[in-house]
């Protein structure tokens, strides 16, 4: 039977939501590869809208987190309350600020941040099943709050968000864009993506390698 | 010198602007080929905002097309106003229904429908130079009233759609999801995409072909 990946997003855009080639070059090599998947999101209101044109907040705008991942999932999704890892096989996190400002409020609080407690309920058990998990971008900023303290991660090498990610008791490794971290004990991948690049074809190479091993892990 | 392609964009998301994973693929291609590129979008209101979750229309929104489509640019775009064929080598135009609501109201007046005069003056400078134009998915059907009736291009199998073209005098040919039709005296590149599956690498088949078409073209 084909393997079957839960993603799980955080919005439709960089600056408040999943990031969108990110997003989309995971769902290309998942189905390149004959991987199934099913996109998730949480039903919870964003926190902010940012202008894509302007980068600056709308705060007339209020948009729903699943309705916007919607987009990014072409309306196949369901809320992150539905997610049982038993069903899945392994989970990917793309990143975006979405990570920093709906799944958790890194964004606000750096590394004083707390995780949305329904991401964790729904990511742990993956862990304690030996499920393996990729993140990317921005997402392992997570992973200390998240997954447990002790667990390599890379964001690239942004010395902001590695300083932060340390002072939460994580492990961050730098990374170049077109390679990817792995604690094989915790089953857990990692690639820079767009931390390190403005460049799609230099993204996808990370990207490419992480849904890669994530295959080989679940084999 | 590098080649520059302008991409013309309706907006993020399949329902009520361009086709997401259609526009990534297409800048991915470019950019793995190392063909320049710029977005471009009509900064002008969406005709209808629709909920991806529900597929139902949204009336209490009000949502900008340039400023959505920026999301899907990283920010990295501008109005269509500012393109001039002369700074680039060829267009393309990615698919999703906000080529048939905001580029165009094909979605509600089918074959009596008009084109954006905008898209219409921006556009037709590329036809008149003999810089290639390619177009996937639904967007094709702005080729008779965009360009002129003489001129092969394919939706997919849309029986509806191809009549539609059909009746406003255009051509309408099959085409198969990994394939593309090319009508080399107006150089005019066509493929089905997402109007002929629902799996992203199958659509990228046809998608990459046409970006190499292009990029052929271009030389």
């Amino acid at each position: 039977m084909s393997k079957r990946v839960a993603v799980i997003l955080s919005g439709c855009g960089v600056q408040d939501g999943s990031e969108i080639y990110e997003t989309t070059l995971v769902l290309l090599r998942l189905d390149q590869l004959g991987i199934g998947y099913r996109c998730f999101a949480p039903d919870i209101e964003q926190r902010q809208t940012i202008n894509h044109l302007t980068d600056e907040p709308m705060p007339e705008e209020s948009r729903n987190v699943l309705v916007e991942s919607a987009r990014l999932a072409r309306g196949d999704i369901a809320s992150l309350e539905e997610l049982e890892a038993e069903d899945f096989d392994g989970v990917v996190l793309p990143g975006g600020f979405g990570v920093a400002r709906n799944l958790s409020d890194f964004a606000e609080a750096g590394s004083d941040m707390t995780v949305l407690p329904q991401l964790r309920d729904k990511i742990m058990p993956f862990l304690e099943a030996e499920k393996p998990i990729a993140m990317m971008c921005i997402a392992p900023v997570l992973v200390p709050r998240l997954l447990g303290k002790a667990i390599p991660v890379t964001v690239g090498q942004d010395a902001g968000v590695a300083g932060a990610i340390s002072s939460m008791g994580g492990l961050h490794k730098s990374c170049s864009v077109e390679d990817v971290v792995i604690d094989r004990e915790h089953r857990v991948i990692t690639t820079p993506a767009f931390m390190l690049t403005e460049r799609i074809s230099e993204a996808a190479k990370g990207i490419f390698k992480l849904v890669d091993k994530l295959s080989e892990m679940m084999d």
